[in-house]
């Protein structure tokens, strides 16, 4: 299920078709400025105070290291003050209190609710019940949504490229949603071409296929479309969300030493993390590998949106009064 | 059991008792001047730096997410850096440590200790075996204390008018510590009068009572008195504390769509929060529902104690500090 | 096993065989000058916002609240900001990820990562696969090192005065790395004598005793050399790391009002905490009793160990500016 919501308001990030592409291109400028103010100690030093009088909780409740850090490390580098929530239950709910109730407590305290949760549409219910002014980001709703990965994918291929470029997603298609979310963001981009690479059972659904106007092609063969590809997104055949009993041949789907030398050489290769085995590790030292690189431009693609969403989105002016800063 | 205690240093906060209805006041002006600060950017920004020189410690051996939040965040507001042990056993007392001993050594790290425990009596234990200028906060001791939430209840209703007032509590008053520490420091308001309305089984014990100068009235009989009050402080009948085998129609100890219009105009509602059916959920919209700006209040007032304890207690020097940053 | 390495860059902290006397020696001065800034208010504002660009992680998959605290208050001091992961599972694992793909994760969002880990060697593997400019603090990897309990003891007994010391190590020095570790360090002091107080089934193992150049004495009598002493340190027989099957008399190891009089007036007792009965409580209130100093110490140590592995290391230059920022 994917809900297309033409208005949200600027103070909810709650799924990534909510942007337009001008909003996408504009996130991208903000990270790429921020990302260049941060290359030195004064420049992290300029951006810290920005939105020091703000306050985020971090809730949690289905467990994602990964997402977590990424989202304390922007809120950190912003200078805004964290709480945490990362446990499966919470005291309240010992006590027969609503989960929304929780929720509303929490947001007496904080300016910002960073949530996952491991239900769809709870963060439909929390974003309707709560005031306009409160900021909310979806850090992950059930296998429905997760907008910010969607985002710092995006800005990842952004920086090498977008227009008229050739795009294969690999893996489980079927319910990774991470692949779901970008493909319709990469659907507003001219030229742009999809490769849907996956075994049979595992190919994306056509609820996604059919809002498509870009060009794509469905394939199970890997290998023949390896060395025309401008980037290469590999996914996980993911066991965590249950499986199927049909044996697959996962090393048809994978990239290692064997076959990597069949890419373009200006390719990129990507991955939303953690892999198991379709990226050998010995393809990190390739200077095509740029899945190390899209994990830290997870953190710098949401310091962006925080700014962005407490009304600091204008490039021009942010570094203009870093220069100002500085001199 | 209720330990009243004349003098315990500023440096502690032990038990709602401790405080005089001069203390409580003065902590009420402080609050209001601190809220009143923080409604802009600019004076969160000024509030942040005043004890960023200090460091905390959230020792809560007892889950409480709420009161922890509520604590962290009045952190946040004043800079302090907050370290916190939320879990019930720590590795030290694998190690055979005494907890008296697993918190000193805490103690060496940091300058204010805000601790909730099962057992009601290991605050003083605290208090006594730790030097003089360490800050210490009971935030809950088992069944007995819980004296930020006293005074925030005290300072929501002062907001509003505190003398002359008529004030009811409903709902579980045998075991709800909230409204056993909050008569008490009503009790020292001139003219104000209390109603406990409780179902028999759950009515206040008569150590409370004995204390109490203020007139007050006994009753199971919440309409009756209900249209008279002009403050209406619902506690949940908790079960989580053991229970009665006595069938409670629990219906007549609540607030709902049936029963609200009874109410004079200008009339409150509190709760200490979890709720549950006894304050339904459409009342929440009506003005009188103050439950929920009750529970932000427990946040700025615990910004007040904190900085009262460090020594910034007084009212005008700290607004005139703020103008002068401002201008 | 003692591994020693000649050459760790000063981005790492591995194990304490990495430190030349010069450099013990400048950490010292350097901790001493941080703590005389620390002594006001005024101080600690200087020193926090001299590290506030970075960001840390605290990656504990061992339990330990002490250490865990002392880092995190060091960094606090510091102005860095922390994330933690005190989890013994990550949720990573569960979908497949290996632990060093875990962490390089983690590496992109931070500049510092302090990891304690029930694994001896995983701190090599960790420093051998990130880049050299990533910081990397052991806080203890499993029954192997633990390099900055060393330093700070090494600091605290630096403070009263190291030369021509008798030094004694009294309880289960089998298992104790902490003394291991330390014995190594003192080995580098001229004059220094050191006994290691034992009974025979916890006496220190023979590689240690081989590394020595400074003069030694093993016993398993207490009471015959405890009125020579100039350092007592006392440590657990620990049960923990599983334990023997002869009866020990521990009370012959311990410290309590019936001989701490044999005792010089000018010695010092310390310990690296949790104690059990080895140190009697009532000793606590002793002139010579520095263990709690001891744990503070550990603090400002890593404060000074932080600074200096991100080239803060000129004492004088830090003096200095500070002096500069007060007047």
């Amino acid at each position: 299920m994917i809900i297309i919501i033409n208005k949200i308001s600027n103070s909810r990030c709650i799924n990534s078709q909510q942007y337009s592409l001008e909003n996408l291109l504009n996130l991208c400028k903000l990270t790429d400025t921020i990302k260049n103010i941060a290359l030195t100690s004064e420049g992290l030093k300029y951006l810290k105070p920005i939105l020091s009088d703000k306050r985020a909780i971090l809730y949690f409740k289905q467990a994602s290291t990964r997402t977590f850090l990424s989202f304390q490390n922007a809120c950190h580098i912003l200078g805004i003050s964290c709480s945490e929530i990362r446990d499966t239950s919470t005291s309240s709910e010992v006590k027969g209190e609503s989960e929304l109730d929780a929720i509303k407590t929490f947001s007496q305290y904080v300016d910002l609710i960073i949530m996952r949760h491991p239900l769809s549409d709870f963060i439909y219910e929390i974003s309707d019940n709560l005031p306009d002014n409160m900021r909310i980001i979806n850090a992950g709703s059930g296998t429905n949504e997760h907008p910010t990965q969607a985002l710092l994918d995006f800005y990842t291929i952004w920086k090498y490229g977008l227009e008229n470029k050739k795009v294969a997603f690999v893996g489980d298609l079927l319910r990774g949603r991470t692949v779901r979310s970008l493909a319709l963001l990469l659907n507003k981009v001219n030229g742009i071409k999809l490769y849907f690479v996956a075994p049979k059972v595992f190919q994306i659904k056509s609820d996604i296929l059919e809002q498509l106007d870009v060009d794509y092609e469905i394939t199970d063969d890997f290998e023949k479309v390896l060395s025309e590809m401008d980037v290469i997104y590999m996914v996980r055949l993911q066991d965590e969300y249950g499986g199927t009993n049909e044996v697959i041949n996962t090393n048809k789907y994978s990239i290692n030493s064997s076959n990597i030398n069949k890419m373009k050489d200006d390719a990129i290769i990507l991955h939303p993390l953690p892999r198991r085995n379709e990226i050998s590790v010995e393809i990190d030292k390739d200077k095509r590998a740029k899945y190390w690189q899209q994990c830290e431009n997870g953190m710098w693609v949401r310091v962006a949106l925080i700014m962005d969403m407490f009304g600091i989105s204008d490039v021009d002016l942010l570094f203009n009064k870093y220069i100002e800063y500085i001199t």
